[in-house]
């Protein structure tokens, strides 16, 4: 038996005792006494209904991100008897200096690939098998490149109890086959939970060196997202929930064509008033296109969250979408190539993503109605010059419109959106 | 005569040819067709009556800002018959190389002291009669530093023709024996005029080299507010009219103290996570300051506009308060020894701006509402650490107070904030 059998063994017997232990943890919520204010919807009905024992956490990736938040999360659950201790993350295998990635994170409490230099608490447990680290979970969270999300969905789908819900801290958007389709969409009609979405100005090696910041929680269900907010909040780490999930969800994937607008800006301009007008119009994009194709409603307010402003501007100003873009039209290398060069092979998500909203757009006739958007995509796929950025933004929808309350981004001042105090 | 006097008579020939020319020009403003879809308030009946002619515009003041708006004025007026030629500049007289100031500008064409290295128009006259330079002045604009606010409009009081209209440039507010008063609010109680303003993310020098950018000019009466947006859109020069002129008049004041707490941030920390934080929660505090003390309606859209989140971010990332700041807490040298160093002398804004803020804040009993403000007065003036940044802002009332719809700073969803698509 090797060690890292034992400790998995260790682990699922300390599983075992704990199942069928305590009460339903609705009255132990801390939101409990804010929600009896609201009568709950339909909606929240499916949210916290019997739940028995300390309520099993589950991990579903192993990367740079998920590394980060389990040190949150194994720390969080210690403090409490409303959650179970063991924190399960299901590890993609992987071979590191001769063992096995699921092995040094049991022993040595370190992710030595993807967040070195961090001690994970003990009671996070790597495993392996995807269907051990969830088939008796409480709550899932979702952190793994967007690529795999159709193929591991498909395995969840069959092991993931229903009483789970879900916690996507995934970025990108996906096609389907009409228009947009979210991660979490995806989650939702495969493995049949329902998902909140976690996004905010959040670096993973920031959070894990406990570095002061916000994050944005958005849940259709508020019960769950208060839940999942306490799971996450820490002193250095401070939650808002809002009820737009899908503003939340897609705030973290178009704020990175975005950035590449402002790589490219930068590779040509060092004006901060020129990068700082680039970043406003692709916030007014952003606004725009979740407007356009979200299909619950739109909170203004969730843009001035930390999903919205504050994420743009870190990615902007520090991400490495930026980076990539500054670096592609100043060497002129291929994204391939770069991407081989500054991401070690990952994958940058800022064209892949303005690639599927420029055919979302195109199949709808909107594209002239996001000219950032539009020209990033032409300028990453079609050889368009980056200096064509600013003519782009010359004439900017949201200039011509403004003035007759018409803006592609708001609502009309008579829908409400003027507040008045004397 | 001095070539000075001669190219000032000339100029003053020039506009008094020019006076009596033409007739009403409410009907070549730009936004006439626009405006016809709206039917004008009592309000706007104070805009645009009889104008003679074509209309004259007075710059009041010379500095960076002055000069970098004079060549945009000085270009614009050239290519539309609405506006007269010539546009005078009331430049503070001073000797630079052994010669005045206005006879440089009027020979050379160059303000070489606070605009070096760019040519302005041969149509911008300088002159050191501040009185000479608005008597018959339709549009007047001001651009000088906030201090002199009160002793000039005492003298423009006297000399203003009752049918102009003004636009600020002043950043900065001021204080009344009971709250707090805008330096519009100045302008329009001495002179007795409307009063529109523009903020926006431009530095002057980048507005100068016509890099593209975005501003934002806010006006009680919209017609007004076009008309300058004529006087100074320009393909690199994007201008939004908006009608809660207090919102832009405000931003650009209370930029100033979030850009100082960013450099505070900055000197302890290097992460852009924390950052943003900072950024967004001071946005949070300078929408909830607005909405406590405007006297007049508050839009949230456009805390989204240049004037907002812009200029915010630009100032951020990119201005002489964040540079100061960081500054301030890496040498532990004083404010004034750093003014002298880094700004030749000049005043920095944004711990003035902090003390005010402070003061009033103080008397009505609200600190506790604007952490981010309070504490960056107190390690301006109060020898707190630049480490307590943080601590104060971890129990922010954004971070209490969103999950009930009571965020101080937004609208809760019921006002009609929340718009719906499906």
């Amino acid at each position: 038996m090797t060690h890292y059998t034992r400790v998995v063994n260790v682990f699922f017997k300390q599983v075992g005792r704990q199942a069928g232990q305590g009460t339903s943890r609705l009255d132990q919520i801390d939101g409990g006494q804010q929600l009896a204010e609201k009568a709950p919807s339909p909606q929240q009905d499916i949210g916290l209904k019997v739940l028995p024992g300390p309520l099993k956490v589950s991990i579903v990736g192993s990367g740079n991100w998920a590394s980060a938040v389990s040190k949150i999360i194994g720390n969080n659950v210690k403090t409490t008897k409303k959650f179970a201790s063991p924190v399960k993350m299901w590890v993609f295998e992987e071979i590191v200096n001769g063992r096995k990635l699921t092995d040094i994170i049991n022993t040595d409490h370190e992710n030595v690939k993807y967040l070195p230099g961090y001690r994970l608490p003990e009671n996070v447990i790597a495993t392996p098998s995807l269907s051990q680290a969830v088939q008796d979970a409480d709550l899932l969270v979702f952190a793994f490149p967007h690529q795999f999300i159709r193929k591991i969905c498909d395995e969840l789908a069959e092991v993931v109890p229903r009483k789970a819900r879900g916690l996507t801290l995934i970025k990108g958007i996906d096609e389907g086959p009409e228009s947009l389709k979210l991660i979490s969409d995806i989650i939702r009609e495969k493995v049949n939970i329902d998902v909140s979405v976690l996004m905010g100005a959040n670096l993973a090696n920031e959070v894990a060196a406990e570095q002061f910041c916000e994050t944005t929680i958005g849940s259709k269900v508020l019960q769950n997202g208060l839940l999942f907010k306490e799971l996450f909040q820490t002193p250095n780490f401070r939650v808002t929930v809002v009820e737009d999930p899908d503003t939340v969800e897609l705030c973290g994937a178009l704020k990175n064509i975005v950035a590449m607008g402002s790589g490219f800006c930068d590779s040509f301009c060092c004006g901060n008033s020129t990068k700082a007008a680039v970043i406003r119009l692709g916030l007014m994009e952003m606004i725009s296109f979740v407007r356009t194709f979200s299909k619950g409603q739109v909170s203004i307010a969730t843009f001035l969250e930390s999903c919205g402003v504050a994420d743009l501007i870190s990615t902007c100003y520090g991400g490495r979408n930026r980076k990539v873009a500054e670096a592609f039209a100043r060497t002129g290398k291929s994204l391939e190539e770069l991407e081989k060069e500054m991401l070690k092979g990952q994958k940058l998500q800022g064209p892949h993503t303005s690639a599927q909203v420029y055919r979302i757009l195109k199949q709808k006739g909107l594209l002239d109605k996001f000219p950032l958007f539009t020209v990033v995509y032409q300028i990453c796929y079609e050889g368009r010059a980056v200096t064509e950025l600013i003519p782009c933004l010359q004439n900017h929808p949201e200039h011509r419109r403004r003035e007759l309350g018409t803006s592609p981004a708001l609502p009309h001042p008579s829908q409400g959106h003027t507040d008045t105090r004397t």
